[in-house]
């Protein structure tokens, strides 16, 4: 047994951050072997953001590896804060969302964790089970188990305290409400991205307070966007979502560097940290081609999401337009008459504009300027430029995006 | 009607200490008297202490100021947190009150302060009325109203936060609670004393944020004990209980400096500033004797308590005794037989102890040392000396203990 305890140790640490304790984590290894009882990994969410991409499944891998080995993830939808909103009434983009968009989002999000975890082995409870019944004296009896201090150590508050910037006394009741969950839960083990660490610490002291036995609190890196320096966000446009079509997703992988194409095998695959790192020497030793390795990347995250038949449809794409510089098969059309109207010449930006390669003449007019325009293969350089429009001219902008004038 | 707000405002302002503010004051008055409609003075108590002594009195006959004026004291009773205790359930001095116990305290404490306050412009109510139904969601709005550093700008908070000490969260809901209470009762003033000007603050802040008009914060001074240097209270035994009987009143009363004797006049007597001014400066010109005044003040203040007749028992008793050198008429009696059992000589400390005149023989030898112990009007210098007890033999211990020997 302690071999297979320490396998699953060795392989559930792999990439983590934080990990609290290594004692307490095999002890509880140990016990659930003996006992023939799974472990009960604890991960919340927020059901006010229910677009997932890759960033969010570093998390989500590892929990499915817990599952592979048996365990249980219980996912906490945390409706009873979102249903409040922001309890100033002040900001616009925290509005207390209704029970209804609380059901749909969850669901939304349902669909999508199921795509890396294992159904069977999932138990989703909404956190309102419990809080929406709790009274002012379980309130008070919940905030007394924690100081204002241990509060004030967490970054975020610390450094707005000491800059004088206002802390609400309700966003010390949050942390409390994520750690009750766990007390809730009984939770063995609890999972987060690093910027959660305090936050799930917060449900260790809370658990030790109501008497119960501290979760494990694992911790896992924040992953790096494509343009492999700050973390993947939709609102950065560094993001590849995981319901992206295949090909954008090819296209996005094919992108990034090679550096950060090891660490999203590392984060993004089954690979053991074993394996990377020999792929990391073979790399250096020129053994393996890191393009070859990241069209292999693509392909892997996209049968995830997909299938391998679609994600070896996309790779042909890819390979047809950029590795031999052929056209994409679907590239939108736009009839002459439709852009020039008249049949005179067009200005290039107010063309761009129209044929939707660009949002803007403004885009359209940096884009020139940053040499990324292209009519029949022949870089624009003059913004002001006037085009002739004739039948058949392929206009194309960046390194993928197409329009086809037509008669 | 200029004139009348000004004439209460001049009376009210009176002995208080901080006063926020005399504009809001003033124009609450005015209203009052336009629309014929008393204000609503509030003032919270704790029902786990229901002793009361003049310390607390300070506060009622403001209070009682107020009623004469025509305006409505709202007397809170705190019993929502006295029911929860100490939270954390460690204390064994907060340990939660039953609601049998906090009516039964309620009711002791409506009987004393009803010897000062007027019955019939008073309204009694207890705060578990709103926060009883409060739940989870409710308290999130209200403590989002508040922010960490202004609770934190709470002198003994910040002076326990500085010195490393734990605050617990709860810690920053009761001056929420408190607060909350002027809401509900949209009251117009709140008194206490200068130790709860933070908490009457939080009050004001409350109901701007739920869109009421500011209460106006009144705090009276900390009355000083009878040795004219420490605050008050029943721990230091410098206190004087509104329920204690008449001759000890008096004797304690005149056992005051003359200075502190004049501030009673001030905070205890239904004096104004004006006349105890002149008072003071009457005795500086040596046309009143402070001894005088001293036994006047302990007639009136026994008057309020009991009735004029028991005041005037009171001060022939203390006449008797003190000024004449007469022993007083009630002194308590013990036989030769239970005293000294077969008739030899006993220790001084014994002989103290069994005649109650002290609590101990260490309290005895201590006594004995301060030469406060007389036998028959002789002091006794030494702690070790045996008395051969005789028929008819006075004790005496300090000013007002005695005890006599009988056959």
């Amino acid at each position: 047994m302690k071999r297979v305890v320490e396998e699953q140790y060795e392989r559930l640490k792999e990439n983590t951050v934080n990990f609290i304790s290594d004692v307490e984590f095999k002890a509880k290894l140990e016990t659930s072997l003996k006992t023939n009882k799974p472990l009960r990994i604890k991960f919340g969410a927020d059901p006010t953001a229910p677009d997932i991409h890759l960033g969010h499944t570093v998390i989500l891998n590892k929990l499915r590896q817990f599952q592979e080995f048996g365990h249980i993830v219980d996912f906490i939808i945390g409706d009873f804060t979102a249903m409040i909103g922001d309890p100033s009434g002040k900001s616009e983009t925290r509005k207390p969302l209704s029970r209804e968009t609380v059901i749909h989002n969850a669901k939304t999000y349902q669909d999508q964790i199921f795509k890396v975890l294992d159904r069977e082995k999932t138990i989703i409870t909404f956190n309102s089970k419990w809080f929406d019944t709790m009274n002012f004296r379980d309130v008070i009896q919940l905030s007394s188990h924690y100081s204002v201090a241990r509060m004030l150590e967490r970054d975020d508050f610390s450094k707005r305290y000491t800059n004088g910037l206002p802390i609400s006394i309700v966003e010390f009741l949050y942390p409390l409400i994520q750690g009750y969950d766990s007390v809730m839960l009984n939770a063995d083990v609890e999972m987060g991205g690093t910027d959660q660490t305090f936050n799930l610490l917060v449900g260790r002291d809370l658990q030790k307070a109501y008497g119960q036995q501290e979760q494990i609190v694992l911790t896992m890196p924040i992953l790096e966007g494509t343009d492999g320096i700050q973390k993947m966000s939709k609102s950065l446009g560094n993001y590849i979502g995981i319901n992206e079509a295949p090909k954008e997703i090819f296209g996005k992988i094919m992108s990034i560097s090679d550096t950060l194409m090891v660490r999203y095998y590392r984060l993004l695959t089954e690979r053991t940290a074993q394996q990377v790192d020999m792929m990391e020497s073979d790399i250096a030793a020129g053994k393996q081609h890191p393009m070859d390795l990241k069209k292999q990347l693509a392909r892997e995250i996209i049968t995830r999401f997909y299938d391998s038949s679609q994600a070896e449809e996309a790779h042909e794409e890819f390979t047809r337009v950029f590795s031999h510089g052929n056209l994409p098969d679907d590239i939108p059309q736009f009839p002459l008459s439709a852009i020039s109207g008249s049949g005179q010449s067009v200005w290039i930006c107010s063309l761009l504009k129209s044929t939707h390669l660009t949002a803007s003449t403004s885009e359209a007019r940096r884009m020139v300027q940053q040499g990324a325009v292209y009519c029949n293969n022949e870089k624009i350089t003059d913004p002001d430029a006037q085009i002739s429009l004739t039948e058949g001219m392929i206009f194309k902008v960046g390194k993928r995006r197409y329009a086809k004038i037509t008669s």
